[in-house]
């Protein structure tokens, strides 16, 4: 069995319990391959996770944090058919990521474009993969309909962004910080609103011709419900993703029986592995590409930390200052 | 311009206010049909209406109720190419219904199959266009998944009961009144809960090994809303068509993000033409053959009254002593 390196949550709490430790890697089973990792992005759901509000689903590490990875394919386990050694691979897990070494089912790896450095791969998998499964997947969003993002510039905001505008949607995002609102349009944001009173519906059907928006994803909960299936154009599909305002609201049932809308839970973490793979198939086909150079898709990285700096990272991220993903790499 | 008699509402109010009078009926224009109404199904929806609590969307007669119809085709508008006079048709409609004379869209309308009387026929469309739009086109149940039907006893449950039951799926149905559970079971209700405190979720899950229902039918709205979403497996869908229980409720987002649940409003009768007729369609190919001797399905009927006594009519269903639909006839 491999030895790796690994960040380490010794209890919950603070930053200062994340350690760098030697942890044991299984040897890649039938189907699977061992990932010497690169890099890998740091999430909300990491800190969650710290402070002991987020146990990681069962067959994953309790202890290592870690949602998503970029590195290269170290061995591959007997009837793997996809990849070879030294394949550059990313992706999601439902934890252990910060790790330098990582088994996964080869089905649920993802190629990592050429030209694309593994520490920016590593800002890929989870933004994007979420934002599309939510958008898409989940939510059915065409061309030409109106997709609304709240906290459009963070890591799922900007991926919906640039995957709902490469679909021909019209996006609506909103953030609370207009510095922020600003980067955004650097990544093609025409309709930026910004909101600071949990106020949005009547600007969204302004920017709608009145209609209103068909698609909404939603990481602020409780608070927002409400006016959330305001905002919603009839026949809207509201996708809630992250309850980061609050877990719980009032919903009014006349609305959303008389304007047909449809609200509906989402999360990749605790997925079983047919599902994983079967979004990993369709992520490759038709998403990977396009991150490929000129292709319309970039990852947003707000910075790269060697690993050790973990503790750093937490808490740059909880002063919720960063714009894009903060990667860590090992070195 | 033809005269009808129709059951009229001369004012928001009781039964009393309902009355047999003359109104006009348009020919048809390009595409329609007038049909010659043989018998209308009474609705929850006709006495909400005759209160003042559901007035009749645009392009109905805000004072001629009824939803729903089986008749004649007494004339054929231009470019008609699906009918002729004298085929017998049933259909729902957004009001109107209760009427001797109709003019809908030819492709709203459904065949009536053979050996089928009018005055069962008229008990089908709301009741099982409804079922079978929310169970298969809203909530996409399939074979093998369990199906959560509140007030089995009621038109709609009755017809999702044996929709689905056709489909290849458990049903599971819910009724406070133990009689009206018996007879769903001569229906093929298998899984019959007897509820009386607004509790079902754990004895669903006892008649799902553990996992909850797949979909859920839902009436009655914010009393049940948090047990239903407990009632649910995960990756569940709720579909809500009415709020006999009350217009809202709490909902828990954590469950909802966490279970991957989905819930969802859902009504018929404000929908444009261009889906009411995609539905006709749908329902004309997959379903009303099914309503043939033999075909395992059928209206399920209380009782068939003169419209003359339409007053009486709205007093039972009030009653809620009914099993089954209560169909008008003209005479």
């Amino acid at each position: 069995m491999p030895i790796a390196r690994a960040v380490r949550i010794e209890k919950p709490g603070g930053p200062e319990v994340l350690k760098i430790d030697r942890v044991p890697v299984d040897d890649p089973g039938p189907g699977e391959i061992l990932v010497e990792v690169a890099a890998a992005g740091l999430n909300r759901a990491d800190l969650l996770q710290r402070r002991g509000a987020y146990p990681a689903p069962p067959g994953y590490p309790a202890d290592v944090p870690g949602l998503e990875y970029a590195g290269k394919v170290a061995a591959v386990g007997s009837r793997v058919t996809r990849w070879k050694a030294g394949d550059r691979v990313m992706g999601i897990v439902g934890g252990g990521a910060m790790a330098t070494h990582l088994t996964v089912h080869e089905r649920e790896a993802l190629p990592v474009p050429e030209d694309l450095a593994l520490t920016h791969a590593a800002a890929i998998p989870e933004a994007f993969l979420t934002a599309f499964d939510a958008i898409f997947a989940q939510a059915g969003l065409v061309a030409g309909e109106a997709l609304l993002v709240h906290a459009v510039a963070s890591g799922v905001g900007t991926a919906a962004l640039q995957l709902a505008r490469r679909a021909g949607a019209q996006v609506i995002g909103t953030s609370r910080t207009e510095a922020k609102l600003e980067r955004c349009a650097e990544l093609g944001l025409a309709d930026a609103l910004h909101v600071t009173d949990g106020r949005f519906a009547e600007a969204t059907r302004a920017l709608t011709a009145g209609r209103g928006a068909d698609v909404l994803l939603d990481v602020v909960g409780g608070p927002y419900l409400e006016e959330n299936l305001e905002a919603l154009a009839d026949r809207g599909r509201m996708v809630v993703i992250g309850l980061m305002g609050g877990r719980s609201a009032e919903l009014p049932l006349g609305a959303l029986l008389r304007r047909r809308l449809t609200v509906r839970g989402s999360v990749l973490r605790a997925r079983p592995l047919e599902e994983k793979a079967a979004l990993a198939q369709r992520f490759t086909r038709e998403v990977v590409p396009a991150f490929a150079p000129g292709g319309g898709l970039a990852p947003v990285v707000d910075d790269v930390l060697p690993m050790s700096e973990i503790q750093a990272a937490h808490e740059r991220m909880e002063r919720n200052e960063t714009f894009g993903k903060i990667v860590l790499e090992w070195s």
